[in-house]
């Protein structure tokens, strides 16, 4: 098996920094770090030089809807309901077809391989055809099968939907790269009972259940309308907080709420820029974590964003809650970077991702200090947090595959990508 | 005099986005915007073309402490008082040479023409030897000359600092580029009488007065128990709001403070990742523009943020205050584009920069939009603040001179700057 040693100036390996060392990648996985370019009795490793950089576990971004990176600044500062109804909703269904898709998910994995995520989380239409195109690019993902109480081009209703699901994990039961996921949009729009199969379909396949929980607050008040509920109430009636969850948002939580999470070890992808945009709020992230919940970090889609950029996001989360909280020793800058890297892992139940260490896969990512906002260096990860840009991610490497190096992708190519990406938005642009 | 048109996709000109036109330059000025790269009767242009970009006035950054770049993640995640006493103060004391000054503020030049800054408000030490260099770059820039009641190396009282303010200006009072304030640091350090005789100054020579107020909550109870008055009531009584005045923070005002600053047409400078990241809280922005205040962005000291990224500032601006308001319409992307140019530009009373108009000086920048974050394009007002990355500016122009191209320097030699802030900061760590 091919073995590389990797040098850096500093390498965040097992959640400490070590200078001037090789990170050795032996086939997919990481071996280990040395001072040397080799091991004892060892027949040698290729060497690559990574001068003036950090190198970084890859980024896990826990919540996206890729096919939506096509909508990116098409309609900015605007109410939720506005955005939703008089620009997203029309735009989806006028223009969300499969080809439509698979040009989305190009342009996103280019965006992700060049901002340093190795690992997405999506939940959207087309998922077969964005799971081709990860695949094809080389990224780790968890795509989930959306499920829905009612009829669109995608399904008839719930059973339909999770009969479709089963198709689709069958098909990538096996795949290095890609798991799938069951995603029920919300307790809000899909009744408990359909809820509740979803369940026991993610029991019986010992599958991820990602949904969005509790956004703002309009959602809670539908469920204790309808259900005299609470969306994290519904979700602990059903057993949702026993399985391996991906609960996005949580901005509006009662105590209660938040004790239930916490008592159960809930995962929660926090999407703070989108939360912001949408004029959602702020989830309460320090009491999160002092209660107990698993926080990680996602994107959401890039139309309410509007990127896929996980380093402007950590930056977000690491500064905000200090300012809500008034404390500036709330979520240091470690724990952030855990946030975006092990603590996504967990939430995805991926357990050998999210940490360099030894044989665990090789998802890492080069992050220069050249850039005059990245010197000097007197520590990296508060670097990574506070003053890096996703542009100074040079390199990306998933399961020991370079998808990128010197900022040029090696599995996509990047120019007819956004070509494209341009020919459709000019369409929808001629079409408005 | 040179004539030259600047072609670009997108040109953001008096506050209207005009599609594949010419910006026409003669010497330092503005001449207009042309669908044609030539004007009537003119001896013609030499033709510059700037392809898939959007160009912008430049960005102005109101609130700057340019040597502490070098302090760049020194001290990070700790509270305001640990921070600044355990380890800013200390490295100031150890470290703040005239050499030193020189190395951080070449450094912060490199940053700022690289991000797209092309004015900035500086208060600190050693205002001369940083003017020099700002001067070297060809930045625009507003120098302040600090006043503090105590002796310190830089002057004996409130009287001596003037006295030097008052040589300082004198020998900038007709440069083309550097400007001269006066920096008082703040109600709580400085006593009313001495800030009395800064206004006095400055009423005297028609000069700005730049003061950091009510940043953190003790500063209030100091200046209230002092003097039984409010930072903002103290600012009315000595006559500082009838003055082109700079207030940099303003994060705990009460409503009557708010609707003072507002009823005077007071200048605020917004540090809002600085604020967020000394847990200092958040200013109210949304009621400060209603009252009638003008709003500007700063970076405040890298030190405190840690960047001089004036786009990632904007973005944090717009989303941040939306989400404080759980309103997606609070603080649109040209809103904020125009906190960061236009009101930058009255904030210091400087009439002909801020925005691109016939007339103006030519200070302006332009923004790829190559990268796949900024693809592809429905709104180029909105990419700036929701999906650019500082990294995305490629070509600097200050009075029609430019600084960069290409990401290259013209001005300055960023490699020497760069290895010289690297020799700074081992130096640093080495006498820890």
């Amino acid at each position: 098996m091919h073995r590389k040693a990797f040098y850096a100036e500093y390498i965040y390996y097992q959640g400490e920094i070590h200078r001037d060392s090789y990170l050795l990648v032996v086939g997919d996985k990481i071996y280990g770090i040395s001072e040397h370019a080799d091991e004892e009795g060892s027949t040698g490793y290729d060497i690559e030089h990574f001068h003036n950089s950090i190198i970084f576990p890859g980024l896990i971004n826990t919540h996206t809807h890729l096919p939506m990176v096509l909508f990116r600044g098409m309609a900015d500062d605007l109410s939720l309901m506005d955005w939703l109804q008089k620009h997203i909703w029309p735009a989806e269904s006028k223009w969300l077809s499969e080809d439509f898709a698979i040009a989305s998910a190009e342009l996103a994995a280019v965006e992700m391989i060049k901002s340093g995520t190795t690992t997405c989380c999506d939940m959207y239409f087309h998922a077969e055809a964005v799971a081709s195109v990860l695949h094809r690019a080389g990224l780790r993902a968890m795509m989930g099968i959306g499920v829905l109480d009612f009829a669109t081009k995608f399904g008839e209703n719930a059973d339909d939907y999770i009969e479709r699901a089963s198709e689709f994990y069958l098909k990538y039961e096996k795949d290095r790269l890609i798991s799938t996921s069951l995603c029920p949009h919300a307790p809000y729009t899909v009744k408990p009972e359909n809820f509740q199969k979803c369940v026991d379909f993610c029991k019986k396949h010992d599958l991820l259940l990602h949904t969005h929980l509790s956004e703002a607050p309009n959602e809670n008040q539908i469920c204790i309308d309808k259900y005299g509920k609470t969306p994290v109430q519904i979700m602990n009636d059903i057993g949702a907080l026993e399985l391996q969850n991906n609960f996005a948002h949580c901005v509006h939580l009662s105590d209660e709420d938040l004790q239930l999470l916490g008592d159960t070890g809930a995962n929660v992808s926090h999407c703070i820029q989108s939360n912001m945009k949408l004029g959602s709020g702020f989830a309460r992230i320090k009491e999160m974590v002092e209660a107990g919940i698993n926080i990680s970090i996602g994107t959401d889609g890039a139309a309410s964003n509007n990127d896929l950029d996980m380093i402007g996001e950590m930056n977000s989360v690491a500064l905000v809650h200090k300012g809500l909280n008034q404390d500036a020793t709330v979520l240091t800058a470690e724990t952030v970077l855990k946030m975006a890297t092990i603590n996504g892992a967990k939430t995805l139940g991926l357990n050998r991702v999210g940490e360099l260490k030894r044989g665990n896969q090789a998802d890492f990512i080069v992050v220069s200090m050249d850039e005059p906002h990245m010197t000097p260096v007197f520590n990296p990860i508060s670097h990574l947090i506070y003053s890096a840009k996703s542009t100074d991610v040079t390199a990306t490497y998933v399961a020991g595959q370079c998808l990128m190096k010197d900022r040029e992708l090696l599995t996509l190519d990047e120019q007819t990508i956004k070509d494209n990406a341009r020919k459709w938005a000019q369409k929808i642009q001629d079409n408005k």
